[in-house]
């Protein structure tokens, strides 16, 4: 009678313990879902040009946004600031197209933009032709945050960074040796194919056509409260004339954001992705087409984009953190971290 | 016999004359269809505040304008030309905000932007920050098509101008005694606000938000070849400082043109016209939900904007040319014409 008494307690226990397991794990999977996914640029991105220590550079930056961002997240952070934060690390490293590793323009300054966007209230900011901003991103989260506006330009929007409060930098903060022989191989290829040809009051050599580099970085984040946010940082193109404004700084082309969507930030041949409303087609295609992200990313890059002839990538996440990368370039860096903190990078294509 | 005959001679006569009369009218029902849609801004335009001088001066211009395209388009021209050559007309008035009629901005200057785009080719032009073009919506053009990029902002643009061949104005062309005093008036009621408020480090007066006159002119054609263009241009936002940019140059908020679905061009409280990609949306509303050009026009102004909280309006064509002004301002200036040269002006919301 006791041991009957003694099994049956026992069968109870255990039962109870497994009863705490399953609750235990049913809590963790039900845990907040929080990732975020970076890029880095896309373009001509080859095995064959990148050294085994370049490529580990751009990897071990890239990996470092990441781990930056997933801790920002895991600690309730939310999605705006992981965004800010990552894009600040990138914009701060020499290797991307954004911030101190920006390209020069055909006067041999550096002219910056970025934009970002709330996808809980749909509030965004956007910046262009910045030449004493450090960190772009951050001025444009507050004409967002501190401003009536969405999109300031040039020396009206320093002024306005410093009646915020934002440090300058001169120019010579951005001068990095790497970019500058790049402008004067654009120039000299410049000049070689305007020497080939005709006389024309006006000429955009193809050399520059070609030389689109697609640099940019952005970020897309979905936080613990299920907020999207997204951002995208650029240089723009090297040896860019004439004030020109690439689909970094436009709100619907290289950013948009919208927690009944996603967050979407692009990478490519600006004047295709503002005359493809790119970032807002995808989230078009989910909300009126009932597309899921993949579908919608893959049709607006792989399909729309291809027939307009319109090179480059987008970093994109849905509200329930699913996440898609798809490119038509032959390269694009980028990375993703989630909740559990993995991490997954990569460069080219076949990765 | 000779009457029977006579009889069945009459019957065949007036058949054939019935046959001829209805083929006539199906042929002309068969036209090829060329149609104009235009609007000169939207915001408080109330009747009490017009004389009636004021509003027959805004009718008579709302007119010519249309006249003036119209020709164009019954002559065989692209719908781009009637476009540009209307858009100038109004930029060329001084009772619109664009051009001539352009506001001034905190510092006591004006800067204008301007946009389009080829519904047929998806190939887009803009340009911002202008201060010495007296047409930008012809400068939008040049960069559409004289250069491979599709926006160009401040001295860069005015330098492209400058290549291209086009002449300079002087800022002393732009004055005008009503725009100076609106300057003036916004000024005041901003001091005024500044000192009934605590000290803070950077504030927009409430009187400058309360300002915002969603001052703009677009058009959006229909040429007999079928191909459907938009432009825009405006002046911005009386007082606006820091290099604020609003919808009207950014491809997708204020200016947008597809053949597959329609052309569209906005006049607004830019900020929200931007966070909410508004042309674009009126086109994919269409293009992935099958809506009417009115539904669909509907559904972003008067349903969606407005939940934003985003005051102005679009004139919208689809391919078939239909035709859609919704506004949710108390008014809208607006005009169309047919193929027929009927000729339909409205101010007010009750028109």
């Amino acid at each position: 009678m006791f041991n009957k008494y003694l099994m049956h307690i026992s069968i109870i226990l255990i039962l109870i313990f497994m009863v705490c397991e399953i609750s235990t794990y049913s809590y963790s999977s039900q845990d907040p879902v929080f990732k975020l996914v970076i890029h880095g640029g896309a373009g001509v991105i080859l095995r064959e040009n990148l050294t085994a220590e370049q490529e580990q550079a751009y990897r071990d930056k890239l990996k470092e946004a990441l781990v930056a961002g997933h801790e920002i997240l895991k600690d309730g952070g939310k999605s705006l600031d992981a965004v800010e934060a990552v894009i600040k690390i990138l914009e701060d490293s020499p290797l991307f197209n954004a911030g101190k590793g920006a390209v020069f323009t055909s006067s041999g300054i550096v002219e910056l933009d970025a934009s970002v966007m709330d996808g809980a209230t749909l509030k965004a900011g956007s910046v262009a032709g910045l030449k004493h901003i450090k960190n772009p991103i951050s001025l444009a989260r507050l004409v967002m945050e501190k401003s009536p506006h969405v999109m300031m330009v040039g020396v009206g929007a320093e002024k306005f960074a410093q009646e915020q409060g934002m440090g300058f930098v001169e120019q010579k903060y951005f001068f990095t040796e790497r970019r500058w022989k790049q402008l004067q191989e654009e120039k000299a290829k410049e000049r070689k194919s305007q020497l080939n040809k005709k006389k024309t009051v006006f000429n955009f050599s193809t050399s520059q056509q070609e030389a689109q580099k697609f640099g940019t970085v952005g970020a897309v984040a979905l936080d613990k409260a299920g907020n999207l946010a997204a951002g995208t940082s650029t240089g723009g193109t090297t040896n860019k004339k004439f004030g020109r404004v690439g689909d970094s700084p436009i709100i619907g082309a290289g950013t948009y954001a919208n927690n009944q969507t996603c967050g979407v930030s692009a990478t490519g041949h600006g004047e295709y992705f503002i005359r493809s409303v790119v970032a807002y087609d995808i989230s078009a295609l989910m909300e009126y087409k009932g597309l899921s992200l993949k579908e919608a990313a893959d049709k607006v890059v792989m399909d729309k984009l291809v027939k307009l002839g319109g090179s480059g990538g987008v970093i994109a996440m849905d509200k329930q953190g699913n996440i898609a990368t798809p490119f038509n370039s032959p390269g694009m860096y980028r990375g993703s971290i989630d909740e559990k903190g993995k991490i997954t990078i990569g460069i080219f294509k076949d990765e």
